[in-house]
């Protein structure tokens, strides 16, 4: 855990402000007290709640009930709320914004956030989306932690009419939080992110209600039983219902696309199935193999079976 | 842990014969040896590599190439192989069982099982079929660990005509192996656990079939940006191929009637995405949340966020 040291960096901005203060958000506090990053924290949040909560545990040095009095004078402004709420932040935060702000997002979609933001930023502030891939399926302030980005990836889709110093210094400050960033274009991302995150979120959140309404099997049963698989995708399935539903809206030609594919796959297997075609299950559930071994050498991923859940290492009791 | 404390039992049976030796198989020898529930382990493999193994690790007190050798004698028989050997294995120790002897089984189906393997036993054998709900990713005879079985349901499938006293043994046998008993209706326990099992694998190994087949998205971006949801699947996508296979031919009814109402409901959800229904997205995502929670609070799930991998008690660095 070197990237936990709190050996702190020099303040890359004045002032941050956090619109939105969940779990990214507050994980990015947590990020940048780690290293220093900034000295003073404003954010903004619509429930007071969630206001008390991040002045009692630190979070932020200022809170407010809106995004425009948390962005006043601040040199970077992260959106940190459910995509479906940018457009009218967008709105409310242009006028006030400093010259020469840099404005990024956390957002699981890009081109329609590009398309909602863009328009009411002023010239003189710098906005380039982000996503750091990232995140679990607790939400609230109380659910961040200063690790939550440490060999993650986070990705910027830039334009070729981005500054190339404000990209730097935020590509910099993704790196001080612990992520490793990749440049990307929009649409490219939105496309793989339906495959890598959204798709799987969809059918989580689909099987978990298939199981639910089945007659013949009680909840009960499914609860019970659960450990043959099915309690995987119910993590998956907590996670945050307005942020899913937003990301869903907005990315709906990329996942349409995966899946259509995914869908004509799964029609496939069902076919094998009915017709006893052992071969074509058997080599697909070899070549699925692979792939989870690339992803834990890849650092993505514990290398204990089971996720640590039980056995050696195990987390659970 | 309390049942992880190495208070011995009286050995319940004077032989146990493990039937291929794999992570249930030396999961279960681990579990025997922890309480001294047999004083005599014999094991049979296929495999010279996993006999060597089974040796070499303490697992067995005898092992052969053959299952009828491991069977001369045994009061307790388990099955504990791919279920699309079984039918050829009962064939096998049928004629040289001892009276009075158990047989049961592990398998993730019961009716192809019961058909498989009943009409071969003699009259004195006791078939009950079984099914310990509890596994993981890893495959193998180094994979076991005594743990596997504790607090996870462990399902048997007799019938009226089951002997009670061979049923009450077996039962105890896995209750002193850290399992939970419930007794079911073989059909009922094939619809149970295509819900809460099979699906879930089938829909694990499609999903990551389809995204390795992208044409549009290369394999390196699937595993860098794998955090986003898409690496819990590849968990599940990455378990024992043989076993799966012959779970998806042997359950062929149940797994299909279940497949039919999760793509139906898919494709509920995919209209909802096309045409913009936030509030049906929203409900769906809302009424998913909650189940995790009863499985938490059931004892089947670990209660950390992220299964534990990352934040406070991570498992992964």
């Amino acid at each position: 855990m070197a990237k936990a040291d709190a050996d702190a960096a020099s303040p890359l901005f004045d002032k941050v402000a956090l619109i939105g203060i969940g779990l990214i958000g507050s994980s990015l506090s947590h990020a940048i007290r780690r290293k220093g990053l900034a000295p003073t924290i404003s954010g903004s949040a619509r429930s007071a709640e969630t206001r008390e909560t991040a002045q009692r545990l630190g979070l932020v040095d200022e809170v407010f009930d809106n995004a425009a009095a948390a962005c006043q004078d601040a040199d970077l402004v992260v959106l940190c709320s459910p995509v479906g709420t940018f457009a009218a932040i967008a709105q409310e935060i242009g006028p006030v914004l400093k010259n020469g702000a840099i404005i990024t997002d956390v957002g699981s979609v890009k081109t329609a956030v590009i398309n909602d933001v863009a328009p009411y930023l002023p010239a003189g502030a710098h906005f380039i989306p982000g996503h750091p891939i990232a995140g679990s399926e607790v939400s609230g302030p109380e659910s961040g932690f200063a690790e939550l980005f440490d060999d993650r990836w986070c990705i910027l889709t830039p334009t070729d009419k981005t500054d190339p110093e404000a990209l730097s210094k935020l590509v910099h400050f993704w790196e001080q939080c612990g992520a490793r960033v990749d440049l990307m274009d929009a649409t490219h991302h939105d496309l793989v992110l339906a495959v890598t995150s959204h798709i799987p979120h969809l059918i989580a959140y689909n099987i978990v209600g298939t199981a639910s309404d089945l007659e013949a099997v009680t909840e009960s049963e499914v609860v019970k039983y659960s450990a043959g698989g099915f309690r995987d995708f119910t993590r998956i399935a907590a996670s945050d219902p307005t942020m899913w539903r937003d990301v869903f809206l907005n990315n709906r030609d990329a996942v349409l696309e995966v899946l259509g594919r995914f869908s004509e796959d799964l029609a496939a297997l069902q076919r094998a199935i009915r017709w006893g075609d052992g071969d074509m299950l058997f080599d697909l559930f070899t070549r699925t193999r692979d792939i989870r071994r690339n992803i834990i050498d890849a650092g993505q991923e514990t290398p204990v079976p089971d996720f640590g859940r039980r056995g050696p290492g195990k987390v659970d009791d």
